[in-house]
């Protein structure tokens, strides 16, 4: 990702943005970022499915329903989860610290979170950070934000994309945060994203399902789900307005957002906590996702599967048990073939017969690694991307608290 | 395990074994075991459910069906998995040999084989091997078949337990190996209990499936399952004939099997690939079988949950985050406890109030962990038995083929 570039040229009409070391966890680092919204834009989110979602997913999810949002208050550094009533006050108490300087509704700020779990918010220096990150807001600083939302992460992500609806320009940008517990259904994980286009809450929240279904609902690191991940889309109407577009236009915007998204998850994955590796496990001529996700998520999160792709060892067997134990019914192996990149590493169930130990180690000393699975039985596709299992991925999850 | 004793002792009447060093994949490593069973001896197994099943698996299942087994023959160096048609000549042309020998059927002989998928297996060191196998049978060479069947093992594993039934002594002893690859529905394992009463094979398999419901079923290393795995159980006849046992002596005799069940799965655990820590995890007082299981291998599975144990750090927020995303319907948080060891760490799905890092930290120091789920919605439990993922289980995976 070239984050800085991209940064210096991002823009998108009705947004400001700040960043600042608060102190919640660490000094003199970024920790508290604030994005406002002018105040017809429409927005919408996807959160996390954890059971234990988080104080400020709840706060957030509640003030979504009740009033129209004018900022995004972010922390990082703890999660506020597993917090119970009293992160809830905690939260509470940040929005309405927000809400008096801005002079907006407290209903008006969605809260985020995310950090270490189950230790009380240290809501103090979020207080005191509040004043400078509200007199900071600018609409340059996108890498400040990308940067203050951080946590294991070790790059700043960005992404935006120029399109044009009508002859008319229209900008598509946005940030995220996420190197670990990694999976679909949000992972842990923040991306906000903004658009200058003008679209009606209920197409805008169409458009995001459709997005994040082939992005970050797409993407493992370790097949952990976070308390806290959300997925926020901001529609400013700055540029045009429409209370809901062509048919035409529509499918050019949600291609475009899928683009942005895509590169936001794949940032992600390329950040993987100790990954080398960036792998796409791509699983065709499925009988529907169902099945296709099953058989992809299966080698993207073999734990076997993975250190192979650390050591760089085209241990097909590996992905072959992979492959067959992901619950498949009624199948014929006489039918499967699997690719590692463009070499055929597996026919009708058996090695394939020109397969060299050579060809698929040139495979997998490439920094990129793809699988292709075609179970020949139907016509359903899908992709997942994920990294491998390093011996840095559990140096970092055994170190992260101490 | 203080195999050594256990083995000095081990004897099951009716049952001979040897293990010799055939170079299969190393020299000088035992790696090709031989079991002799009485003629009239009932033999009941259970076998992976992995749809790519390894072509011994697909002979040993067959042969069952067929004839009356009288040999095991297990190899190690090579799984003999992902060969096709040639993989299941190469399996029978085992059998054939060592059929020649013992002047019986060629069905027989039930093949096994453990080690590197997708290789040929190679036949001509194991047909070398079968007569020192044959001449060498005994029925006091239990430590060297356990040993002979090990691969990553780092301890051969040996079980035994003596009972009375009828006022009479009945023997059940065995063997197993696996310590990666492991997961239920039969694990990268091999298993080989045997008994000297006399049981006929539809109760037997009874008996056999309650007892691996209860044991190898419910271990975890890494969530793999192996294309090889089996668990075969003989009953000899040698010490005495039951067509059926009356319901008090099956109870007896049930519990006894499932302890040397038992006792050979957590040999495994204890020896899993990199462990340091052996992990119980239970789930009560749930709705039924399948949500407590889904609960417990969320758990159980969860790389920053195991990671965590590894760096023996009380990060509960992990386990909470695993148990929230283990997919229970209609979670009421409020009646949820979970425990670390004897110490309440979540209560109402809140951190408990006397919970203290120094208890969370004097529990996670222990070798063995507990951790215990209370959903508070049912009256089911079961219990799973896992290891930490640390930086050897890494080093090891990633250099299995090197």
């Amino acid at each position: 990702m070239s984050a800085q570039p991209e940064s210096d040229t991002l823009k998108v009409d009705g947004i400001r943005l700040s960043a600042v070391a608060s102190g919640v966890r660490y000094t003199d680092r970024m920790d508290l970022v604030l994005i406002e919204m002018p105040k017809d834009a429409s927005v919408v989110g996807a959160f996390t499915q954890n059971a234990f979602c988080a104080a400020p997913v709840q706060i957030a999810r509640q003030h979504l329903l009740a009033n129209t949002p004018r900022y995004f208050l972010i922390n990082t550094g703890n999660a506020n989860a597993g917090t119970g009533e009293a992160g809830l006050v905690d939260a509470l108490r940040c929005c309405q610290s927000m809400a008096d300087i801005a002079r907006v509704q407290p209903d008006q700020i969605l809260p985020f979170s995310t950090g270490v779990i189950g230790e009380p918010l240290p809501v103090e220096p979020i207080l005191l950070g509040i004043p400078d990150a509200f007199s900071g807001l600018d609409e340059r600083n996108w890498f400040d934000a990308a940067t203050g939302i951080m946590t294991t992460d070790t790059q700043p992500k960005l992404a935006s994309k120029a399109i044009k609806i009508s002859g008319r320009e229209v900008a598509i940008g946005g940030i995220a945060k996420g190197a670990g517990m990694i999976k679909p259904n949000m992972a842990t994980m923040l991306a906000f994203v903004f658009t200058d286009l003008g679209i009606d809450q209920s197409d805008l929240d169409g458009l995001l399902q459709q997005s994040v279904s082939q992005s970050f609902n797409r993407i493992t690191v370790d097949g952990d789900t976070s308390t806290n991940d959300a997925c926020m889309l901001v529609a400013t109407g700055q540029s045009h307005n429409y209370s809901s577009l062509e048919a035409a236009e529509r499918a050019t915007f949600q291609r475009a957002l899928t683009d942005v998204f895509r590169e936001l998850a794949m940032a992600i994955i390329k950040d993987a906590e100790g990954g080398t590796k960036f792998v796409t496990v791509r699983v065709e001529n499925g009988l529907d996702e169902q099945e296709c996700l099953a058989v992809a998520y299966t080698i993207a999160e073999s734990p076997l599967v993975k250190t192979a792709m650390y050591a760089a060892d085209p241990n097909w067997g590996r992905i072959l048990a992979a492959v067959g134990r992901a619950g498949v019914r009624d199948f014929d192996l006489s039918a499967l073939t699997i690719y590692l990149g463009d070499v055929c590493l597996v026919v009708a169930g058996e090695l394939a017969p020109d397969y060299t130990e050579a060809r698929g180690q040139a495979q997998m000393d490439e920094d990129e690694i793809s699988i292709r699975v075609d179970l020949g039985r139907g016509s359903h596709a899908e992709t997942v991307w994920t990294s491998d299992l390093s011996l840095d991925y559990v140096r970092i999850n055994a170190d992260y608290r101490t």
